[in-house]
């Protein structure tokens, strides 16, 4: 695996993002051995400051935030490739020293002629930025690519993602713009497919003659912290609905891709995305649970009568013919009493006729005998199935049993950190693990749609307590439909 | 649960069958407190001994082969209920006393009027001693009942076994005859049939669709020991393969019964056996093999040229609708390399449609994809389920990964020794764990014809050393259809 190197520019370089993820990434690649050697850095940033100055900072957090240990004679190498350059970025003006600095910088690493654009800034800064980038001709050249990466969130909402949307691909090409979800680098986001197309026990079973129903889960026991000025505006349905929580939706329900190709498996993602919408209602607002925990006005940078939402349980349909009447439940929230990520499919009962009257099946199904598939994301990746068996020494009586694949236990491997994949990626030129425009531009629909349906339904809040379960109203959800959270 | 007492008769009392596996197996059900307390023993044996000394022998191997720990107090409580009758039991003039002797135990320990009567003992005694029962009128009575529990093996062959049926069948009726197989009493065999219906997920994969094929395997390291006299007459088709190996087979692929009563489940267990024939040879001797231990004829009691399989590998075909074209791998052996008894499903391979060449999905599967499911009866119980997940940090490359139930592990409780359980079954009339007159019969009649077709093929050993994996024909058989034991 021969890969590309390239300059790598961070706007936002003296930020969080840069310094807790795109740092402690690159250095991971780099004592793996899987950094290209033509490899170099440019943190951008608004302070002045000095290479040697800027390096010893990235090197502070890196010993903090990496997962591997320290090794100083491997950091002196990397740091060479490191530089600083100082500047206000939302003016043209800036750009002349700057496009000189990045251009000595490729050309010092070996003249590749492949620059990466990192937007790791405020959302508002995209804009102008890329615009000065396309103005000074830096988002084409004669040689190498000119690749932009941009965080999450894309918009804030349909019409705004639409907006720079069409500011970035009046710049730059739609293959050449990477957006970030970061859960798409995550082990077993990437292991969903291959749990389900490597395997021939799975792929019959997945649809709506063997499930009953499938809960998505990423349950978050922090609060908001420092971000108040961002989340308070966002909310949890933007945050991480609109993103995460969908794009686990689509990897876990959409049809087998024709090939394990980039545009193949986006294009059956967006298609999934597409058939997704909320559960017709059966009874005013019971589907869409929005919570807020007690104390979230009292945060820093929260509004005084904020309505945002830190939590959030819905009940989707997939209107397609693999999964027509099967309920998917979605939640996510801040403040709870537990943090995971996780997918659970209960598959259908087995009838009664062998464990009880013989008639009984007819009607009914075991409901006690249930059988669970969990796909572990988060804290411990891994998978889980829970099934029934013989109560040892008893005659009669069934049990539930446990089988468990802990995927970090088994291959006693660091999972690598979803920002090494993803960097990799880009510079491979592999979107597989990025979202298409159009995958974004459906989550806001059905985001938006969302939304306005809870406006619609007064928009009323349900307040839990911090370090609880959630709102009982999202418990209440599933009890209705004879369920209940896992 | 209240299961009704008996006065159990144990002819050959003092073998090795009843100090190893009886004695140990009521004493554990007295600890448990599932031993009726209007049960009682009669040990019989020709050599003169009191109760106390019979009380005595049973003690020392109690202590020695129960799983249990010893109990002083608990043992001089049961121990008041054994008693030792001596007589040649071959001979009808021994039963006055004999009858005399067994009625005061009735009556001293509650006067039930229940008879268990346990054929611990060479099989050619069985038809004088069930004659001399009916002769003395102690298989039937105005009040209780009288049950006989006959040890594998049922006869040598279908005309000896049809004999020994039509014997018993004149002095006792069908449902008053318990056959034991011991292996219907492990855990893990009354697990199958949980295992396939209480389950949703697998019920829809156990056919030909799904699975690519079955191997069932009783693997044991030790030799025959001082059992020559017998093995030699018998062999590994009539000690194991006609009793063991095809009722794990028949409980694997029976078809669901329709309630889970005895009747029942015999009746597809029948259904099952009828249908199965050794898989039709292509080339000839392929599809069986015989394999004889180097060393074996040097063995105690074996004779010096034997004719005696100490091994057997079979290919066999189950001729209806679920598993048309599925082969069934069997093989059982003595003085193997390990020492294992399992049933593997393997599942069939993914087409490689997603993971490699689009179009070379359309001619052939991948087959390193494998899908096992593992039933593990002996030493272990357990199951364990072996799937492919994406290998981490790697991008393509798919691997194995295993997921594992250990039963003992799981609930912590000593599983009950095969013994237990089929006593007890036997007092509360239950005869699911038994094998039916039919059962054994077509066991018989599948077992004759394929000896029959390996004297027609010449009758070919393959000798094997000694603590090896058995006869490489053995493996050669798997090899050939592209796959291997597990």
């Amino acid at each position: 695996m021969s890969v590309p190197g390239c300059t790598m520019v961070i706007f936002g370089g003296t930020g969080d993002l840069a310094h807790r993820k795109l740092a402690p990434a690159i250095y991971n690649l780099h004592l793996e051995g899987r950094l290209p050697s033509d490899f170099s850095l440019v943190g951008v940033g608004r302070k002045q400051k000095s290479d040697s100055q800027y390096r010893q900072e990235l090197a502070s957090s890196i010993s903090k935030y990496s997962s591997s240990t320290w090794d100083e004679k491997q950091w002196q190498t990397l740091a060479l490739k490191i530089h600083y350059h100082a500047g206000d970025m939302r003016y043209a003006e800036n750009y002349l020293p700057f496009k000189d600095a990045v251009e000595t910088c490729n050309i010092e690493s070996g003249g590749n002629g492949n620059y990466l654009y990192y937007m790791a800034l405020a959302p508002h800064l995209f804009t102008p930025i890329a615009e000065n980038l396309k103005l000074h001709n830096m988002t084409a050249g004669e040689s190498g690519w000119r690749r932009i990466m941009i965080e999450k969130p894309f918009g804030y909402d349909l019409s705004s993602a639409r907006k720079l949307n069409n500011t970035l691909s009046a710049i730059i090409d739609e293959e050449s713009i990477y957006r970030i979800d970061h859960y798409l680098g995550k082990e077993m986001l990437q292991n969903i497919l291959v749990i389900r197309f490597a395997n021939t026990i799975f792929e019959p079973l997945w649809n709506k003659r063997f499930i009953d129903h499938v809960q998505i889960s990423a349950r978050e026991s922090d609060g908001i912290g420092d971000r108040g000025r961002y989340y308070d505006r966002v909310g949890a349905m933007r945050d991480m609905f609109q993103s995460h929580l969908l794009q686990m939706l689509a990897l876990m329900a959409m049809e087998p891709p024709l090939k394990a190709d980039p545009d193949t498996i986006r294009t059956e993602k967006l298609k999934l995305l597409n058939a997704v919408h909320l559960w017709p209602e059966e009874e005013s607002k019971s589907n869409l649970i929005f919570g807020q925990y007690y104390g979230y006005m009292q945060e820093k940078d929260v509004a005084a009568y904020s309505q945002t939402e830190t939590y959030t349980a819905l009940k989707l349909a997939v209107n397609n013919s693999r999964w027509q009447g099967v309920p998917f439940y979605l939640q996510t929230g801040k403040k709870l009493e537990d943090k995971l990520v996780k997918i659970v499919i209960q598959f259908k009962s087995p009838p009664s006729f062998y464990f009880g009257d013989p008639l009984e099946g007819v009607y009914k199904e075991r409901n006690d005998l249930i059988n669970l598939l969990t796909l572990k994301v988060q804290p411990k990746e891994g998978v889980a199935f829970q099934f029934n068996v013989k109560k040892p020494a008893a005659i009669e009586e069934v049990v539930p049993a446990e089988m468990d694949f802990c995927q970090p236990c088994a291959f006693l491997i660091n999972t690598p950190e979803a920002y090494e994949l993803l960097l990799l990626d880009v510079m491979n030129g592999d979107q597989t693990r990025f979202s298409s425009w159009n995958e974004i531009e459906s989550s806001w629909i059905l985001t938006d749609s969302i939304h306005s349906q809870h406006r619609k339904s007064l928009g009323n809040f349900d307040i839990y307590e911090a370090g609880s379960l959630g709102p009982e109203s999202a418990a209440d959800m599933l009890i209705r439909d004879g369920r209940h959270w896992w």
